[in-house]
């Protein structure tokens, strides 16, 4: 595919302890496939400072653009955007910037601004900050690498703004038939299928519910002309 | 920590394009947890032969057991055993004791065992089967990775065919308290409670909800009665 392609980095021991179920994965997923860029990768590792950095690294060099989520709070296992500033080599430290955005809304609020919170204020070098319209702390971007929070609202808000800022691709479409067979009922057809559409993307996916089974074809692709063909010989074939 | 560690390996396209979102990941993260086994790290990939092997080897080579799901079914973009054998060089073809399992399952439900079903039989040399207790194609084990269906009925009968095999280390035990201020409030004296309980893993999860907010501060360990101390000192702190 010759749309752009992005990875994901979850960060923090939440989702790998079973704890809490990804929400802001399946949420950017979601959103990249409608603006045409291709998630081509996920990576969830705890909050260990060296995995994170070569997991950094690794994503950064090989994809477009990477996501990464968790980790940039105030707490003593907030320790995403050291690592980020280890993995690109940069100088990172309180920057005025973001120590003005804090300031000014814990002013607001009442709250102190003390040693904890003014961590959320270290940013690497050269980094540009990502809004927060939720609770004010910024993420950034260095290079191709958007640092965003985990809490879910957060996430959300900064992915709002960051993806306008994408070159997207064609837009994928997709469709999707529901087939009452077993897959190995459907699988030497859809081989056929996939071959003569190879243009196209054609997965399957089984179910099986309440003694029910059989599986959704899923036919995606960015010309909706020759979707819409296959979709039709599919049909046909299991008329 | 001195628990076994583990990875997972999620094969397919469904959820980095938002269409599903993940259950096994979850599943698995949650009995992994109970026996006292680490998750140390997750990738998702999808259906894309290099990017499986490259990835089975680097998280076979690094943790104690590996987990994949997804891929094993009939349909043409079904890789992952074919993946798994060229990650070992291992040699693969249809072979017996799996034909046989289909065999008599397809003569018993009336279906036939055509070519596509057959791709199901095909294990690396020197896998053991993992019996699927719902549909009968079996999952296998190579060397240190279990590769396991992704339809998630079948996925969760296989995981707990193959955790008794495992060695487990201490159960992970945990309590948590939900502390009703915002995180810059509390990570100070949380560092200092992480300083003192080294032994201990604490984590601190935010959450934002209909204006209120606070942390849940979760703390994980194999020794109850640290835990039940430091959770102690923890409520005195912000009672």
């Amino acid at each position: 595919m010759a749309n752009p392609t992005a990875a994901m980095l979850v960060i923090g021991d939440e989702i790998l302890s079973g704890r809490t179920r990804d929400a802001n994965m399946h949420f950017l997923a979601g959103e990249l496939t409608k603006q045409g860029i291709t998630l081509a990768e996920v990576r969830i590792v705890g909050d260990e400072r060296q995995d994170i950095i070569d997991a950094v690294r690794a994503l950064s060099d090989r994809y477009d653009t990477v996501f990464t989520s968790g980790g940039i709070g105030p707490t003593h296992d907030d320790i995403t955007a050291d690592c980020i500033a280890a993995a690109f080599e940069r100088h990172i430290d309180v920057r005025d910037d973001a120590r003005d955005l804090l300031a000014a809304h814990y002013k607001n609020t009442g709250s102190d601004l003390n040693e904890a919170r003014l961590r959320m204020a270290r940013i690497p070098d050269g980094a540009a900050l990502i809004d927060n319209p939720v609770s004010v702390a910024p993420g950034f971007t260095v290079d191709n690498v958007h640092v965003m929070a985990g809490v879910p609202s957060v996430f959300q808000a900064m992915v709002a703004t960051i993806l306008p800022t994408l070159t997207g691709g064609a837009p994928l479409l997709s469709q999707s038939l529901r087939i009452d067979r077993g897959e190995g009922d459907i699988a030497g057809p859809l081989a056929d299928l996939a071959d003569t559409y190879a243009d196209l993307s054609i997965g399957s996916y089984p179910f099986q519910k309440n003694g029910a089974y059989g599986s959704n074809i899923v036919i995606r692709g960015t010309d909706g002309a020759r979707i819409d063909a296959a979709i039709s010989e599919l049909a046909e074939m299991f008329a």
